[in-house]
């Protein structure tokens, strides 16, 4: 029998396949068991990422979800010789618990006062001196340095890839066709982009090393950021599995030679990049010369590769900028990123009007059953209008009434969902253009709604607006804006336990760094040219969910005596459903934001829409 | 000749002095270059802090300002064979460019971009190898930990105070009496504090010491609030030099035992604290058990103290919480010291009351010349009318005009500065009663204002209110509260540079942490019983200077679905100058806690206060 969990999710609500699955699940842990007993190890540890930590990975890489039987996109699980846990976060306590009943994995609760961490509960379980193997491609030296100390007196073992034995008709590493990027969509060629980390690395590691380095990156987009190409090897994600590394030693790319067209060829070799086949990786940086400096950032280089390059007598220097020099010099974008920015968000803006008319239509005529599945696969229909569309930027969320109230919900086709003319419709959902990437979440009114959820609505809407009109010194990081936008919403004593805002990237990962909109310090500043996400929320467990997301770019907004100042540019040019809104409790200057939003949604998007539809927008986009 | 620097600050300003001083700084210089020599040193590191860390320090401490001519609170100065430099913030770059004139050393911006930090000065002045001396009793072992990464390849050497031997006519140190604070108004025993201290080491350590422990605290105003005692040791502050154990070996206290009377003797005696010389502390900590751990907190042990304890083969651990247990346990106050703060704003508040009215007839009446040092000795005599006050809390600042603009200002008795009917008049002063310590600034618009005046005065107002109404949820830290105070004023293009709260003591040091309300980040979160000033400013160079400044307790606002919420309540109750106010900046919100905030001064305040008061009073509260 061949049931792979990864294609029939929704299989495992019928008891009778939960059976099977079950047991299939507990032979899965059992076969890592006799793994551990090979090697004299008494326990494993298996993350969800694979060796470039990235957010999504391809299947070939769901080790995780393969051996637990739970497919949510974040959890860890450690298997000993008796025992079996699954540690993720509270957006997936529901998902997790439902689906590993009876696998015999108990599920860890993260952030509950009572749940031990990983090393703690490890340490509880097993004897003084056991080991504890892992993947050490799979682990950031990082990451590696943080379970030696807190799993001592235990130790931390480097193993090979135990899938590769263990997991029966595992999916093959697939490679996708790479696409050159062209200087008119990506505004700055790779000697421009190298130029701009070398700099930066330059003043930040104080050039306590010599002249001759090589920095090694293994984060997929920020080497497609840095050679000007784009693949689809990982979904959501226009990205190829690949290595690069830079400096004295010139520019190595090391990725799939399948995945390499005459163009694209072409295209690295005019920009001085040569190519390596992704697997001759390994061995080529064992080969460096030991008298070159090594650069690499921490967080994101694997220990098995941080390992390979820290070769006696040579000298390894971290990058001390969160997340690397390259992410940074990512995050700010060009002029011509900029201009492609705009574009996406008219031509997404266009398939959103489309989606809303066709949402009301429908269900104020009756012509159509509503679903939530229909609806996320609608607004697909409506982008794949644009020829420059190509594909969704993440895992659409169509969420209706007390689903809103799950942050990370994706519609079931399996339980459809039909929506209703009452409570809130939540749609959160995002493309990729060949010039940019969208995110865009509305919250539509259906009908119904009770002061309460007016009130809400109107408070998470107030937040928006407070971040969207900040004004800021140089030198401001994002955790002193967020309370912008949760004030609000504390002050009706409610909040949203996710982030304010993240990155988003140039036809790259619709979640990038390093800057962030959080709570938690994040040591990086706000920059002109840098584009966020703002995106405050409110969830009514079990009733329903409200979240408003713009994207933003940063810019400089006046210079005086006192010193340069930032602002935000409202990128994201849809409408915001004005239904719910109870325009008492929002002061006159945020009524004049959004009037003057509105007024500038319409005056972007009527010169490319039908009468009917300008008329139907005209209302929408209309003053309160 | 003897001219004590301290004592005749202001001589500096007359040329000829000037001249003979110059000399004389040179001279003290050339001894620490003898006393270099002598050691074989070539640089010394001079702070401006002692043994203990605290904001102010007694003369015999004023080494950095003998040595330097440089009279303002912070800087260090670093002395090589050929060189000397004095490192300042910006607070002080005029006052240090003024009075380091002719003295040989070089003045060093602090946070200008082209200024060298002390150990890249002293690395690009020395040769590789030479040695930097500190006094090891003057530097935090972390700050010693920070220095020696820094400073290598040069390298850093430990040694008594050399001032001793330099310092002609060195101030002697002064010990004062103690007082007991009694069960009425510290509201907890020495035996309840220890308890709380104690449980919070558990939680936080994480039980990775054994039950036999002791704990080192070299913080006087912690011993003080430990210990339920206070002195006058240090000005402004009320403590007692002193050095305090406890844990395993019980509590031991060391301080002066000239300072005690029979009644404080008696009050430790029965409160099981052991006292000893102060100092017999260095022998004491050298002969402790070698079995029992150590435990200290590493921003706040000197490097003196921790190499006395830190004896091979016994346990050191580090106190996680930033700023030590005891002051996190100290900065949340209980019900009776909040009642004894209420006492003290009030108290205060009725001295303003008779400041204000003081100021606004002699200012209309032209009865008498008022000068910023009148008006600073007139608030401490209304003051001195109630018989709980036991002194100011820190140096007055009552800043005319262009000498608001300095945060930091004191008026200056040498040059007096006369009040007119025009501009801002800014003061910033408090005191210490014996159940409670006030921090207040009121900027008075005095006439004549510009609508650029008024605009920012009533966008500090605003981001004062805004701090004042925050509802926030558990575990909220400073940093994210800090730009509702901010954001105002970063709204029409200005900023101010220091913090906007800092905590406040009970009786004592009137800057408290651990927490903060800051820009920079600061882990600790706000908890209930927790008191902040919020005091946002503007300032106009060369103009003028706003600030407003409340002190605000946090309360637990409330408790539902989504956990446990905070809010701030005002203490402070004195009224607030509306003249300056452009009311139509103001949200309703705003306005409506205006004049809440006003009524509630006027109902507290009135009963104490004759009729024609009264009078007053109702008209600087009425509502706008």
């Amino acid at each position: 029998m061949n049931i792979s969990l990864t294609s029939l999710p929704n299989f495992i609500y019928l008891p009778l396949v939960d059976f099977i699955i079950m047991g299939i699940i507990k032979e899965r842990v059992n076969k890592l068991r006799s793994f551990l007993l090979e090697e004299k190890l008494e326990a494993f540890i298996v993350p969800s990422t694979d060796p470039h930590f990235g957010e999504y990975v391809q299947d070939y890489y769901k080790c995780r979800e393969w051996l637990s039987g739970f497919d949510g996109s974040a959890a860890t699980v450690v298997v000993t010789l008796n025992d079996a846990a699954l540690w993720t976060d509270s957006r997936y306590f529901v998902q997790a618990e439902t689906q590993l009943e009876g696998s015999g994995i108990s599920l860890m609760k993260m952030k509950n006062p009572s749940t031990p961490s990983i090393s703690e509960w490890l340490k509880s379980t097993l004897k003084e001196n056991s080991s504890v193997g892992i993947d050490s491609l799979l682990f950031s030296k990082k990451q590696v340095d943080s379970y030696e100390l807190s799993l001592a007196p235990l130790k931390l073992r480097f193993c090979k890839d135990p899938f590769k034995q263990i997991w029966n008709n595992r999916p093959p590493f697939l490679y996708s066709e790479a696409r050159v990027v062209p200087l008119e969509i990506s505004g700055d060629s790779t000697e421009a982009k190298l130029k701009k980390c070398s700099d930066a690395l330059g003043l930040n590691l104080n050039n306590s090393y010599s002249k001759e380095y090589v920095y090694i990156l293994s984060t997929c987009d920020d080497i497609a950021w840095l050679c000007n190409i784009r693949g689809s090897d990982i979904p959501f994600n226009p990205l190829l599995y690949s290595y690069l590394l830079f400096g004295s030693v010139g520019t190595h790319l090391f990725v799939s030679l399948e995945s390499l067209n005459k163009g694209v060829k072409k295209h690295l070799e005019s920009n001085n990049i040569i190519v390596h086949s992704y697997n001759d990786f390994y061995n080529f940086i064992q080969n460096l010369d030991p008298g070159m400096v090594r650069i690499a950032s921490l967080d994101t280089i694997s220990f098995e590769v941080f390992n390979l390059i820290n070769r006696s007598g040579s000298i390894f220097v971290s990058d001390a900028i969160p997340g690397g020099v390259v992410a940074l010099a990512k995050a700010v974008k060009n002029d011509i990123e900029i201009a492609g920015f705009r574009r996406a968000m008219l031509e997404d803006a266009l398939a959103w009007v489309k989606f809303w008319m066709f949402l009301e239509e429908n269900l104020n005529g009756n012509n159509q059953e509503l679903t939530e599945s229909l609806l996320a696969n609608k607004i697909a229909e409506f982008r794949s209008q644009c020829a420059d569309y190509c594909g969704e930027s993440f895992s659409p969320i169509v969420a209706y009434e007390k689903n809103g109230a799950m942050p990370h919900y994706s519609p079931d086709v399996k339980n459809p969902v039909v929506i209703k003319r009452e409570s809130f419709l939540l749609v959160d959902t995002g493309a990729h253009y060949y010039y940019g990437t969208t995110d865009t979440t509305r919250t539509f009114a259906l009908g119904n709604l009770s002061v309460e959820q007016k009130r809400d609505y109107t408070m998470v809407l107030k937040g928006m607006i407070n971040l969207s009109l900040a004004k800021f010194p140089k030198g401001t990081r994002g955790a002193s804006l967020d309370i912008l936008a949760r004030g609000p919403i504390f002050s009706i004593g409610k909040l949203y336990m996710h982030g304010t805002g993240h990155g988003v990237g140039h036809n790259l990962c619709v979640h990038e760094g390093p800057q962030s909109i959080r709570m938690e310090e994040n040591p990086i500043a706000f920059v002109p040219g840098m584009v966020t996400s703002n995106e405050p929320a409110i969830y009514e467990s079990g009733k329903y969910g409200i979240r408003i997301e713009n994207i933003l770019l940063c810019k400089r907004w006046k210079e005086n005596s006192f010193g340069e100042f930032n602002c935000f540019e409202t990128l994201t040019l849809i409408p915001i459903d004005k239904t719910a809104i109870e325009s008492s409790l929002l002061t006159v200057g945020e009524l004049e934001w959004l009037n003057s939003y509105h007024e500038k949604v319409f005056e972007k998007l009527s010169p490319r829409l039908s009468s009917s539809e300008q008329k139907w927008l005209a209302e929408k986009t209309s003053n309160i």
